[in-house]
């Protein structure tokens, strides 16, 4: 069974009703409570699957679980309030260890005023850690927004993240370019431009890059019900990266957001406020599908993803 | 490290400030949102180290994971509003493993109207389902607010739970009799007593007893700086039980709460109102520490409880 078919699976148990508004194929749970939108996000990752302490070090650890949840919450729009932590262990770290994931994970959630309130700990063979974070806003964005003529961007340079999963094996991790490095193991999440998109109300669809471009794509345009033609030539290529790594390589938490024509004037002026540049890659087209526009031709491509099921 | 001397650390990074009024020394953190208090909550669960496929059903296992859960959210007097699940496994299971485990998880869920919204899914070398829970209440109730002389009462009958694990290593499951299997398999969180204890402003402090009554009941009268005498003839144990089990068994999932003495005629109206038996088990008292009393003499105790660094 691949993870797609256990989610068709676990999506019919989940309550899609009443003030819960957005639940299914969502990275994050939308929920209308008074008058705001409650978010819910939780992401676990796992040693020697998700990461490796061969190259991690605890505060790296600690920062790069809060980015991939806030990462979530960015992704909606929203405002990121309180996080809660599991950490499932085979001995107790030493009291230094301890320290720098907390550390680390106090780091970036402190950087978008999030705080830590509680969670639990339990005795495991493995090494794991999950993290539900809890947001709020006004507006909330999901992947379903996009209409055919929107334009289709991305907030940050690609691949870096995948590149240095490459890199790792032959390299010392200090030899590593720092752009990579510092993409895989400390990520920003793009909570303030994601907030941005949703109080200016700039954009109509809305995920983050988790999985790789070209999967996280097909999913938004499935959830729209739309296709879209990317630009090869525009896609923002981390430097020393592949164009493999930057199309569907993974972890790379920029914000892809569409934005309708007239909206176009406002977030360039989001960018110079911000003093953040995003990159235009593609448009929103009626037909279903994923092309890719090259100099020579137009093609249908298939996404290449990760399925967490699939790659064991 | 103990679990104890691990979680001294971790406090000092968790945020208790401005709207997060109550997260040390607590399983669910309470934080005043609006003109109510969110209540959030987590528990991890590991195969082999929490449960095991031999005895558990997936439908089991489903409903015990919500339940524990939904069992903090009652300590706190709190109505579960939403949950988030995690899951780790090295296999995606079988259909039918899938939808047992989600119809047990929903059904404790919906028997107290929470709804499930999302949550996340990865491969791990082992299983793991962490779930967190999101609730609510106007008067939320601590570990933190018993005084001397109230009264202390438990919800339930005390050592079910324990008793299981001793006799699953003798008898096949379905010999071992039914109060016993029942409180282990698919405890009944006490989701209605807690919100009733909290509205009618009964319960001057609460928990659950989820690591053994002494234990719990030692953190509770550290949280109210405080002591407690309690009757070994008062304790309720359950059918079949150890006077042990009872003590220091853990997963009762019963409330643990003191009463000030003139709300004792509320307590005893809200016991008819839900047909529900509450146990009066002891006093609080001044000095700190936990006293037995029995018919000879009354002498004090050390808890013995679990930690989960120190049992493998």
């Amino acid at each position: 069974m691949t993870e797609v078919e256990w989610l068709e699976i676990v999506e019919t148990f989940l309550d899609e009703k009443h003030e819960v508004i957005n639940t299914k194929n969502e990275d994050t749970a939308i929920i209308k409570f008074k008058d705001e939108f409650v978010l819910l996000t939780t992401d676990a990752i796992v040693e020697e699957v998700h990461f490796s302490f061969n190259y991690f070090s605890f505060y790296e650890l600690g920062w790069k679980l809060g980015a991939s949840n806030l990462s979530d919450i960015a992704a909606c729009g929203g405002e990121p309030l309180w996080a809660l932590l599991n950490v499932g262990s085979p001995k107790a770290f030493s009291e230094k260890e301890i320290n720098e994931f907390f550390t680390g994970l106090k780091d970036v959630l402190f950087k978008f005023n999030a705080k830590l309130v509680g969670g639990d700990t339990v005795y495991s063979p493995i090494n794991f850690f999950s993290l539900s974070v809890i947001g709020k806003t006004k507006n909330p964005i999901s992947r379903k927004g996009a209409s055919p003529g929107e334009l289709v961007f991305v907030s940050k340079k690609l691949g870096e993240s995948a590149a240095f999963l490459r890199l790792i094996k032959k390299l010392p991790k200090d030899e590593i370019p720092e752009n990579i490095r510092k993409a895989h193991l400390l990520p920003e999440p793009e909570v303030i431009l994601g907030k941005t998109l949703s109080e200016k109300r700039i954009a109509s669809a809305m995920m983050d890059v988790s999985d790789g471009l070209l999967i996280d794509l097909y999913r938004l345009c499935k959830a729209s019900k739309v296709g879209v033609i990317i630009y090869e030539e525009k896609i923002p290529i981390g430097e020393g990266v592949t164009l493999d790594e930057a199309l569907s390589g993974g972890e790379d938490f920029a914000l892809l957001f569409t934005v309708p024509k007239e909206k176009v004037e406002t977030l360039k002026s989001v960018e110079e406020e911000l003093k953040k540049e995003v990159h235009l890659i593609g448009e929103i087209i009626k037909d279903e599908g994923i092309f890719l526009k090259t100099k020579e031709k137009t093609c249908s491509i298939c996404p290449k993803g990760f399925d967490h099921f699939e790659f064991k």
